[in-house]
């Protein structure tokens, strides 16, 4: 393994040999803009109540398919960490020697480094759409939008 | 657009040329497996509390990435909706000539087919899991599983 491979890795650390194959592609339909610019800024979790408006640009071929959510309080965004490493099966998040599986922690780092965020709706445009609760940096792949419903929303139409 | 393009696409419905290009890969860790053998007979959405059992496989090298799963009461498991088409922008859920945007829908049938579903957890073994709230075909690829925080659950580890 080269120290380039190693580096970042922390003591007990189990990092593993990605298989090359390629199961399924991504097309990312736009980006998160938020306050956070590093990993390190963003908040551990985000607040749809008190949190920051974000801004969600949604590219073409994309923007047709925001028809009709602005019928909704809250929506689940799917994103890409795109900062993430993903041979880490065992991760030391505490940095004290003793490492837990990947799948037992909400690190960014992980094989397939999606996240799926519950935000409030503030607003939905032509190409846009602006939220409360992301907790991601600035920049970060989108690759879905979908309502989500809450004890208090109304049920989504499908 | 070729009449195979168009097989299944209900009135109302718009299509779009998807991009060539190809943004992220997944690679799957494992698959679902489950009593539903197509798409119609899957529950509209997962009952993690009286729901059937539903084996969940892992494959090597992602096994050792369990170890400390089984400290949680439930779990997030994120799959590839494999049958799902993904050039829908405007689908017609009721097949009454009105359409609405794919975003604002829970349709599998979206630019990127990833669910999140929230399941209980039953036991972790040392290459699989058994889990209730899944809702989705059996042989369902699986891409990342996550501890999920439950008002009545502890706190993740992370």
């Amino acid at each position: 393994m080269s120290s380039a491979q190693q580096s970042g890795v922390r003591p007990g650390e189990v990092l593993v040999e990605l298989p090359e194959r390629v199961d399924a592609t991504l097309l990312f339909i736009g980006r998160a803009c938020t306050p956070w610019t590093t990993s390190r800024d963003c908040p551990r979790q985000g607040d749809p109540e008190n949190g920051p408006v974000c801004r969600i640009e949604v590219d073409e071929p994309w923007r047709a398919a925001l028809a009709g959510l602005e019928t909704n309080t809250h929506v689940t965004l799917f994103y890409w960490m795109h900062l993430a490493r993903r041979d880490l099966v065992r991760q030391s998040p505490r940095s004290d020697g003793t490492a837990t599986g990947t799948f037992s922690l909400r690190s960014p780092n992980r094989p397939n480094p999606i996240a799926a965020s519950a935000c409030a709706l503030v607003s939905v445009g032509s190409d846009h759409l602006l939220v409360r609760g992301l907790d991601c940096v600035d920049g970060t792949p989108i690759v879905d939008i979908k309502p989500l419903v809450c004890p208090e929303a109304p049920r989504p139409k499908d």
